[in-house]
């Protein structure tokens, strides 16, 4: 037996999110049947986490045991043959036996893109959320996100209906910037943290742009956070915005 | 009677072209429902050209005369809200009343995207070819592709069973480019001419490729041009990597 590590890209616009479950098409189920049709083997892989319904991927990493002895590349090109043309194993690697591809993830980036100029964008429309309620400020979303920084309880940001041990995270930086020239109706909110719970990233850019549109002050997200309390948030951003960007690994 | 001229931005993934055909999904024959539903009447809309299946636009622009005295910009917010996501009216105006979208146009540019990296682009393999088979020369590219600027008879580039009037065109300019940093794996090329015959574009892309990855020398194209013979040429580019970028008009 070895354990694989492999990098993932997905689009997630035709699936329901990254976990198994009956009757629907997801990117775990999809990845795992490619692995079948490849090695011969029924496995299950592990993902750094899910991700949601319509929610994409560039860089989601998957751990997984196998009997097969073929070379890494070879699998690799053997997986992408296999998949549909929405899913690409972007690398694959060797990992130590006893790598967990959840519990070892130290660091994700997640990255979430708003459209707000007048006409929707037809090629990035799922890939983006076009909000064409005002025009955004970009500079007071960034500083308000700033009261995220650190170690915190996230619960505020945290799907209703989730039971977790816990909802402190540690976000290491997140930042909100317009583009420019051609890309200027176009913000971007990057966050990177040590994990992040249950609609997390989504509650929290429902929340900056509560800011950015200019109904709420640049404190609300600090006093949103304080609250401990969903109720206190904006509402949840649309899951095609978001992209999981890269997942870091201690070792 | 007042003489309207659009211009539209559409993702051709799902359409079987910008022509009316019974049966099939076209988004001409989804702009005029757009059309009937915000002003009640039927119509019948001009393109400066047709695309075909698969193939997108980035500015194609059509005209259509209609008796509604509704300004432009609230039509263009109308159609907008009515026509699907994956079709957009990026401008509207006032055209004069002989303004005749497709005999009017002096100037089509057009772009085409080649990747070709390893590992296919989840988020652009609708708007790309990916081209697996070799790395491409994009400078022999561009060079060969020089011998078709100016006014030749473009039979060779032409699809077989298209009846024209004649197949004589100019061509302005040619550009192939590979991108670099995080676009060295994407080619892209650019023609402007005073028109384009069916499939034209797609066919010298397909032959510029035969050059590119080497089994062609560079004054093959000039050679294909010369045979004014469609069996001359390589073959035909798949339609999603196709843009219709923009239509001049001379007035």
């Amino acid at each position: 037996m070895r354990t694989l590590k492999l990098m993932l890209a997905y689009d997630g616009t035709a699936y329901a999110g990254w976990q198994v479950q009956p009757g629907c098409r997801t990117v775990q189920g999809t990845l795992e049947a490619a692995i079948q049709q490849v090695t011969g083997q029924r496995v299950r892989v592990l993902a750094s986490g899910r991700t949601d319904a319509g929610v994409h991927a560039l860089g989601q990493v998957v751990g997984w045991q196998t009997q097969s002895d073929l070379p890494v590349e070879a699998l690799r090109r053997a997986l992408n043959a296999e998949l549909p043309d929405d899913v690409a194993v972007v690398e694959a690697a060797e990992a130590a036996d006893d790598f967990h591809a959840t519990r070892d993830a130290v660091r994700k980036l997640y990255r979430y893109l708003i459209h707000d100029g007048p006409i929707r964008d037809v090629f990035r429309r799922q890939y983006s959320w076009h909000y064409t309620r005002a025009r955004l400020d970009a500079e007071a979303m960034h500083r308000a996100a700033q009261a995220l920084l650190g170690t915190h309880d996230f619960r505020s940001f945290q799907k209703n209906d989730t039971k977790r041990l816990s909802s402190v995270r540690t976000v290491f930086d997140v930042r909100v910037r317009r583009g420019r020239g051609e890309q200027q109706d176009w913000v971007t909110l990057e966050i990177e943290g040590d994990g992040f719970l249950y609609n997390m990233v989504r509650a929290i850019v429902g929340t900056l742009v509560e800011v950015g549109r200019g109904v709420r002050p640049e404190n609300w997200p600090a006093e949103v956070l304080r609250a401990a309390d969903r109720s206190a948030a904006g509402p949840t951003a649309p899951p095609q915005g978001l992209f999981l960007v890269r997942v870091d690994y201690g070792h």
